[in-house]
């Protein structure tokens, strides 16, 4: 087993083979490590991330092998962490969801360019974790782990137990004891061990960190801990569809939620992959981050002009974007204001408003993370950070259903009648 | 307003597109009407269902324009009763889902033959009803309609829904009042009239079809009852993805689950068109039907030997299958004798288990009509109905997500401990 960042090769003796990745780099002082399941730099403590070999001679090749692949995240595999053949082994093949083009959701917020939801519900377990999921599996059997873990609260317990079941290896995975029933059954559905931490957050990912470090965490691969470079890759998928769907075109604005900062980060670097090898046109672009007011420390550090993000203690009804120490803050705020973007918030009245009027509009019911990248578009256009007539990107990263105490109170019927057409004119229906 | 099929050119004159539609013809006795909002025959009232002026020249050249379409069910359009450019109006274009190919069921099932799994729950609104409820918005569109509806149960409600706020419709749907809170919110966030019916689900029904017969119902169209026919196609195209999945290839064997019988029957009807059209091999299939112990007309019919089906009263927790007086009952029966398939049924704790198996072999969360799917297909197995050599498709139409009291009682943590190290190895779980 390989739990350190000085060999490549496995017991058995063949090497890693990730496809075009070569090597991990740190971000901060640019340390090279051989490819292994370690995520921070033993020179400055930076975080990792993955360097490639990117095939960069024929874009016109590349991009009608990409067209000709997979109708998932892995046609993209010439730019991922991942074998050649990864789509030929058993694993969840998420990805390839709709670019919504927005017509009446422009018309609603006054964006007169086009205007696109890029719809992540569609992935096998409804949210985008499913992408990050799928790039760490493949880590994960490169390693040799037979068991997957990570530490979450709800969502990510069910990507990693779905994709567990499916590409058959042994997961355990931690929460807190006390989330709420929906959840829990949706993480121990897939049958893998499913153990509730007693504790917050916090104590489930200190215990996960203590666990690595012991012999009985010895052939476990944590997701978003020691294959964190490889898991935050599957990020850059979005990019890349986003991109292909929009007819090889980065688009001019994009507004991205931000938890860790992770996904906005790894947007950012698909895009100047997409770039590098010559699969669309380099121009420019802004990338714009979305927060809850009840925990907006990026949207907080970048109104004030500070480089370093104050954690806070989270209180939003957008649960999944509740991170209130991100580790990617810095580096959002870098991308924000070196492609002229932004980090804005709403509270969570306005999350709301956001997500009944996507739904209403076009038909998409978006879990709070989607009614607050909707609603921090909206604020972005009324302050005019946002260029309205441009091409702008909207993400949505999971599901209604997930929420839907988000909007039970304020959503029923509009009547209730008894069966008859008399009943039915009453109540100025018909 | 089109009322009647006395014509199928509208109030603006031009004549109604419908793409290769080119009539409604009655399943009974044979005789045409023009295109237009009826379901039923004038001279028998028999069921009307879509007559086509199929593309039977050219496979090679259809087949090719089929792969160069869109990924969704309008990739489909030559073969559908749609316009040619349908994809470039707004719907929420269904389709395009995982055919997984399900090893570890397999070996769990003693299935030694290819087994895939057709999983329907990553449509928009994860259900099989984003297809059918797509193809009834464009008859809508044709016929002038400006107000969409239909009477539900919760699922159809949310599909209606959806579909009506993305194409601009308003929409009008019918739920008895008392459903679960989660289905009303579902049903409800798109913003159109929801009215809860003070009365069962059969009360909802005759009211719809009063509403229909009213000058208060002009202008409406009702998904499932004057748009039946159109609705009912969209089921055909889960038959084009599966045998393009394939390979341009039918399966040997389907199991389909049966609530009014009429997606098993579409789905028999693809397959008849796939073969006329020339785009698969003309060879054998064996089509097997699904229903719930506790809702099982069709399955009782069948070992019984009748050819008619006697209504019954529901009782299971496969809801979306619980339609005691089966509309297509019959020609579900003709179909399974004449392809040599059978019906067959599985109890409460049988689904249950179904859906577990599911989800712990290939990570798909099922709604209980994929329990009830898997679970016929492991009794046809053991009753030796089913060849388990052979190539098995498995039809999933639903999500787990909406059915999450099916499974909440029996699944849950593992263990809950303290978070530290010693409560870890306690319990047994390193």
């Amino acid at each position: 087993m390989l739990t350190s960042h000085t060999s490549t090769t496995p017991p058995g003796g063949s090497a890693v083979d990730l496809g075009p990745a070569v090597a991990l780099s740190c971000r901060e002082c640019g340390e090279r490590f051989p490819l292994s399941p370690i995520f921070a730099c033993e020179a400055c403590f930076g975080p990792l991330e993955i360097a490639y070999d990117l095939p960069t001679g024929d874009p016109e090749a590349l991009r009608a092998a990409i067209e000709a692949g997979p109708h998932s995240i892995w046609r993209y595999a010439p730019l991922l962490p991942v074998p050649a053949d990864v789509a030929s082994k058993p694993n969840l093949n998420p990805g390839d969801t709709p670019l919504v083009k927005a017509d009446r959701l422009a018309a609603a917020l006054g964006h007169g360019g086009e205007l696109y939801v890029k719809d992540d519900s569609g992935n096998p377990t409804h949210s985008f974790k499913d992408r990050v999921v799928a790039n760490a599996v493949e880590a994960a059997r490169a390693f040799g782990f037979t068991t997957l873990s990570c530490s979450s609260t709800g969502n990510l317990a069910g990507a990693v137990g779905a994709a567990a079941a499916r590409a058959g290896f042994r997961s355990c995975v931690f929460i807190p004891h006390d989330l709420e029933q929906g959840k829990i059954v949706m993480a121990a559905v897939y049958g893998g061990e499913l153990v509730g931490i007693e504790g917050t957050y916090d104590d489930v990912n200190r215990f996960c960190s203590e666990l690595i470090g012991d012999p009985a965490g010895e052939g476990w691969g944590f997701v978003n801990v020691n294959l964190r470079p490889y898991y935050g890759e599957g990020s850059k998928t979005l990019a890349f569809e986003i991109a292909e769907q929009l007819g090889w075109r980065i688009p001019d604005q994009l507004v991205i939620p931000i938890a860790s900062g992770s996904q906005l980060t790894k947007i950012d670097k698909g895009l100047k992959e997409l770039i590098a090898t010559g699969l669309v046109e380099d121009r420019p672009y802004k990338i714009f981050g979305a927060q809850a007011e009840g925990c907006s420390p990026v949207s907080q550090a970048f109104k004030a002009g500070h480089d370093v993000v104050r954690p806070v203690k989270p209180d939003t009804i957008a649960k999944s974007l509740a991170i209130g120490n991100p580790a990617d803050g810095p580096y959002v705020l870098d991308i924000a204001r070196r492609t002229g973007g932004a980090v804005e918030d709403v509270n969570d009245a306005q999350i709301v408003d956001a997500i009944k009027l996507l739904a209403r509009t076009e038909g998409i019911f978006a879990e709070t993370a989607g009614g607050v990248t909707v609603g921090v578009t909206r604020k972005l256009i009324e302050t005019g950070q946002l260029d309205p007539e441009l091409t702008t990107v909207v993400l949505n990263t999971g599901d209604g259903l997930k929420t839907l105490d988000a909007v039970a109170a304020t959503t029923g019927p509009t009547a209730i009648i008894r069966p008859n057409l008399d009943a039915f004119r009453e109540a100025g229906l018909a």
